[in-house]
């Protein structure tokens, strides 16, 4: 065995002992050391960059690097062997994004400002913001030698009497508390029920004179990220937010390798874990501690996640997800409960997923219609969902059809030498001068912020530009000679939009023929996804009245770029609307009215789903707008 | 800290250390060794004697040793300190309870007699022996993409069809096994089905070809002692059977003792964990592995026993079960899992509880007037109950009146210095010779089985037989001289029944005035709650038709002995019937047949409790009741 430590800029360092040759990624995957791997670990994605600082690994030189580079010690974890004793510094930028992660939870400004926006959007439907939950204050007769009712029956006669319904259900936790917690109080308590179909469910038994929170957690499980609302189920108030890395990115940037893993002896469990101890549990223990409320207090919680995510959250076995005919265990679930699935809030509480309605369009898209409200808009809505995959729904209040466009992760990074999601240091937009071609750009962060990569809006600005001042032909390879542009031996050109002196980082950042291409290849699938969902309906890009875009690319995105390069169709701008996280939105309504959460079910019980993968035309429409901006360039005039 | 070390018979020895002064019972219990101790460490019963083979403890002699047993090492360990390094020889009959009781778990011919004629009883009163479990063969259609209806809707469809019912229910574990059970299988499943409120319950589903059993678990939770019976749920046969001391025993030998511990810091786990971890849990895996099954196949359970003990296996807080006025926190549960509870069985299991109907009068009760079916006779019955407290139940189909009576542990063996229980060793039947005093008695076990103690049928006679020749006065003091008769120096009498060399244990088997006036106390509880019930309703003994005695004291108990002593009032001897354990019988009955289950909730609701400590005049009937047979004697003439 040989000694790997791992050295962090703020944290203590990992001892571990790994086996000759075993990869380096994969030591530090068996230790718990996060490196960024969203190519699962086949050398092409460059993000699991590290620096060996002491002893050596067997390695080889990649595009990732300049051979200067490699001579200082850096190399990709997942292409390094341990062969003796090794010292191995994990940069900040690949090991620290679970914390440091710009991602939307509603914390900002602006992103409140969108969600109080789509908060009002769905209260002009008309859908009440209402939910079952009731605190009754009950003061049950005492007990004596001549009425000696047990206390579960003393207690279920006075919430039927306050409520009218004789069903009443009290779980065995409750049972359990409430001989104590009712002599403790001379049997005067407030009493929090609910409704579960013909029953009243005592929810939870305190003292009269203790502050009775009715917490509500919504979720949104994004491939990448989590991020999650933590609010009052009364007022419907935030108590605090919070947003984490989804844990399981170390298994795989996208659902296909998650699944993959998953389906492994023992891999259900990991995955669970990834997504559940690792992630979600942390997050709502930063949150009740922010909120100063115990876990108890979370009553009810609600999942907006896609259909992999999911499953992999209840640990249900995924494997058929990604196999012919493509079929989940559940589009909807029952009567889960917190304490089933291990989610570190009042054990009793009861998980609402919001629906799946196919193998790629889950529970996140559901939540999204239900926020967008284009279930109750006559007009023509075009609905992307831009996360690590790209969701499409078109319709209105008389039908919805939706399908997936496996685009990868570039738009949030992956995939892209350069790329990195949108948090501090990325460059999130750009132009470059016609003549010079020197670019101007702004980096998220605090004033003077250096550049470490670029995030998916800035991608979209740079490819733009490059194709407007005929740096790049319309397949994405450099035509023009310049400062900033340059080839490598085999030919491959690069645009370097920092020179690694002006960065923060170890090294040029720049975009290349290959990033290029990944990026096209991604923009290509929403666009063709688009196009071929429109035209199963016989419907043209201009009978689109609304498009709305949501996730995780931001509010950064410019639109008129993104249609520049052929992203989007060519519609007038004023059409376009950024609507934010409308999945963790969505959950927050479904969770928080149950007239939401009904409709919701409804949404997905009635929307159509399409395989896009076994849609005839599907590939040629693919091919066709692997373009800039498409082979018909009479689409974007 | 001082070394300890106990030896066994038949077992490695067990180290442990203990401060200076901490009570060797007490040492005892931490380590897990089992020493019977029912009067919880008052140095009363004289049952937790060991034998000091090395060092010395802080002792002192007791009525229950002679000098010359106290010279060679014996000591009551709750009546000893430790002061310096001590190893403890731990004599088998104190140990061992556990493997060796002769408990009623249905294993026998003349148990299963008994059981067979109860069956055919409930039978004859109408109850149909039907269940709702039903298995269904469902083959589903096979996914395609045009049928990619994920899987649960899937089988809760195909159930639907086949049950006529549209609110089918599936749980998380079911969830969970179901991708892959239906893909192994072709989608051709055995599906287990139950109702529920309105809902069809999917309980299990697995492949065509295996074999399902469907095992229901009747379990009978004494305060001494548990026994199971295992069965099919469709046929109704036996799979296994099983009982094993209550492993709360350590704890107490009542009820009260065990609530008291219960009410400490952590003590509604510790007394949880030694009736389901120490007991029930292993007798569940002893009784699967004899049927060769699964314990994943028990698919419902249904528990009887007393009020406490329903509330300890539950791990609910019984302190108010105890204090005035009395009030358990349940008399019936609701849907209660395996799974929360922590039963060793399929944890989505119901675990039905025979209803208690009052602190004193519990689960146990209503399960065997199920089972002896007073409720359907028009007959005046009288039914008791001998356990480690005694109950009385008097009735017929028009009502139901019930008590408790704390007669303590005597009918077990507790607090007579020789008794024990009914097992290998105990005198279960004596006469005693008018003239010379000498005994004839017989013995459980093998031909030629040496005494080592007596156990409640043995003790009945002994007293009748002492009183019958006038050895003994109407108060239990010895009036006769004889070789077998002794006092001691404080001048208490006592009858030897085996001398030590006549006997397989360290002393003399004998029955002191202490232990005579012991047990005149519990059968004076007895027969004054029979007095105290029937004159509550202006009864008198001639009108009982019926008496049935019930529970652990056997089949061998002389009841004709028993009215001798004033245990029972005196009617004539045709009008008795011993019904075995009653409560087994009825948790058997109510887990197979759903009529039946709903019966003994009737039962529960509809039978009156008495509390005999707050009715008046009981305590002088109870005193009346401390004499040979009676202070009115004419009522046994």
């Amino acid at each position: 065995m040989k000694k790997v430590t791992f050295k962090f800029d703020n944290a203590p360092d990992v001892e571990t002992y790994a086996n000759e040759g075993e990869k380096l990624l994969d030591v530090a995957k068996k230790a718990n050391v996060v490196i960024d791997a969203p190519c699962s670990g086949n050398a092409s994605c460059g993000k699991c960059i590290v620096k060996i600082v002491g002893g050596t690994v067997e390695s080889s030189i990649t595009r990732h690097f300049t051979e200067s580079e490699f001579r200082k010690g850096f190399r990709l974890a997942c292409n390094s062997k341990i062969i003796e004793d090794v010292v191995v510094s994990v940069p900040d930028i690949a090991s620290a994004f679970k914390n440091r992660m710009k991602i939307s939870d509603l914390s900002s400004e602006e992103e409140l400002k969108i969600f109080r926006n789509t908060q009002d959007r769905i209260a002009a439907t008309g859908l009440k913001f209402e939910n079952d939950f009731k605190i009754l204050d009950l003061e049950l007769n005492v007990p004596s030698l001549d009425d000696t009712m047990p206390d579960n029956e003393r207690l279920s006669r006075a919430v039927a009497k306050e409520t009218g319904c004789d069903k009443i259900q009290i779980s065995y936790n409750i049972m359990r508390k409430l001989p104590k917690v009712l002599r403790e109080n001379d049997f005067h308590v407030k009493v929090l029920v609910s409704n579960e179909d013909e029953h009243i469910i005592v929810n939870d038994v305190i003292p009269p004179l203790k502050w009775l929170y009715v917490a509500g957690l919504a979720v949104d499980i994004g491939t990448t990220t989590v991020s999650a609302v933590l609010f009052d189920m009364i007022s419907g108030d935030f108590l605090a937010r919070g947003a984490m890395g989804n844990g399981q990115i170390r298994y795989g940037a996208d659902v296909i390798n998650r699944i993959i893993e998953a389906s492994k002896e023992g891999g259900s469990k990991k995955l669970k874990d990834a997504v559940l101890r690792e992630t979600i549990n942390p997050l709502i223990r930063e949150m009740c501690s922010s909120a100063g409320i115990s876990r108890d207090f979370i009553y009810r919680m609600c999942v907006a996640g896609n259909t992999t995510m999911n499953h992999l959250f209840a640990g249900i076995y995924s494997e058929p997800i990604r196999m012919e005919p493509y079929i989940p265990e559940f589009y909807q679930t029952e009567r889960l409960r917190a304490g089933d699935v291990g989610v570190a809030i009042n054990p009793d509480a009861e998980i609402i997923m919001c629906p799946n309605i196919g193998s790629y369009v889950g529970g996140d898209i559901t939540a999204g219609v239900l926020a967008n409200c284009m279930w109750n808009n006559p007009e023509m809505t075009l609905f992307v969902d831009l996360g690590t995959n790209g969701e499409i729904v078109f319709g209105n209040s008389d039908f919805l059809m939706s399908c997936a466009c496996s685009a990868g992760p570039a738009f949030e990074g992956g995939d892209i030498s350069c790329g990195m999601r949108a948090m501090d240091g990325a460059i999130e937009s750009i132009t470059i001068d016609e003549k010079t071609l020197e670019p101007k750009y702004s980096v998220i962060g605090e004033p003077g912020e250096k550049p470490v990569g670029i995030c998916g809006s800035g991608i979209i600005d740079i490819i733009s530009e490059l194709f407007r001042v005929g740096a790049i032909n319309p397949k994405g390879k450099f035509i023009r000679e310049g400062k900033r542009i340059r080839h490598d031996e085999d030919g491959m050109g690069s645009y370097v939009v920092a020179f690694q002196e002006e960065s923060g980082t170890i090294k040029d950042v720049e975009l290349n023929e290959v990033d290029i291409d990944n990026f096209i290849r991604a923009k290509g699938a929403i666009f063709s996804g688009i196009r071929t969902l429109l035209s199963s309906l016989d419907f043209d890009v201009d009978m689109i009245d609304k498009l709305m875009v949501a996730g995780g690319i931001g509010s950064g995105i410019n639109m008129e770029n993104a249609i520049n390069i052929g992203m989007f169709p060519k519609i007038p701008l004023e059409k376009y609307e950024y609507i934010g996280n409308s999945s963790l939105s969505g959950a927050y309504t479904a969770l928080f009215s149950n007239e939401a959460e009904e409709k919701v079910y409804e949404i997905g019980k009635s929307m159509t789903y399409i395989e896009l993968s076994t849609t005839p035309g599907y590939m040629d429409e693919f091919v066709a707008a692997c373009f800039l901006p498409h082979t018909d360039a009479s689409l974007f005039q």
